[in-house]
């Protein structure tokens, strides 16, 4: 994740899971908003540790749409929902909390 | 998702992904209540905005497993685990957030 | 989940959901840390209720990888995210919040 919402990720930072849903198990309106979604939704949860600002993850949602319409996706298909843990939640392998363990800096906020 | 667990979601308003998992890839045993599952279970994960009271969590739960039964689905089979974030945490499109630009109104708790 | 890294989970306490991503559609790098994945990458997340020291879920992150040592994971592929909610927010079965009810009691921390 980037701290920001520059196109830069941290080298070496980057994780993800993709999976495909047929029609109709994945399903989005548009809670009222008064647009039609294109070609059928992208649903993204962003899974990471809390402590940014409202306006970083603003910038990031913006730059995960403007990301997804180079590839082609419509603006209109990117749903986006963010969920934070702590510092201590994560363990990037080796059975170690590497925030905890000081082998990872927590990330300035 | 219903701001009270009555069977009337707010128009426009609906989000989900299903997915079907193998026999044995989805398992869940009965936390020691006593009860068995019936057919193989439905494990729902609802996760939505933060502020509805721990009654409105148990009459949305009730109407989960009541809707579900009108399916075919056994009560004893409804496994939710409900999970919350902020209102500045969703974008429905646009790369926008919707609720922090004003177009959408947090709802009443 | 166990209550501490111990290798007993409280019986019938048990609950998983597990898929198989095609390469490429999963994906994980290193953060920095300076290790290869082994042989692709294992990224579980844990959603669970809140309570549990930060020892206690070191030790469960290093028990996780030891547990998947012994099926052949190499522990370079094993990557953890924790995420909490509340007693509440959860319903094992029948619609009930059987930590509310009283049916569960809330695990001591």
């Amino acid at each position: 994740m980037p701290s920001s919402a520059s196109t830069a990720f941290r080298s070496g930072d980057y994780f993800h899971i993709l999976t495909k849903h047929p029609q109709g198990q994945i399903f989005a309106q548009d809670a009222g908003l008064g647009f039609e979604r294109a070609g059928g939704v992208v649903m993204i949860q962003i899974f990471t540790q809390g402590g940014r600002s409202q306006e970083d993850k603003q910038r990031l949602f913006a730059a995960v749409a403007d990301k997804l319409a180079t590839l082609g996706v419509a603006r209109e298909d990117v749903f986006i929902g963010y969920v934070e843990n702590g510092a201590g939640d994560w363990s990037f392998g080796l059975g170690r909390a590497q925030y905890v363990t000081g082998e990872l800096s927590v990330p300035k906020k």
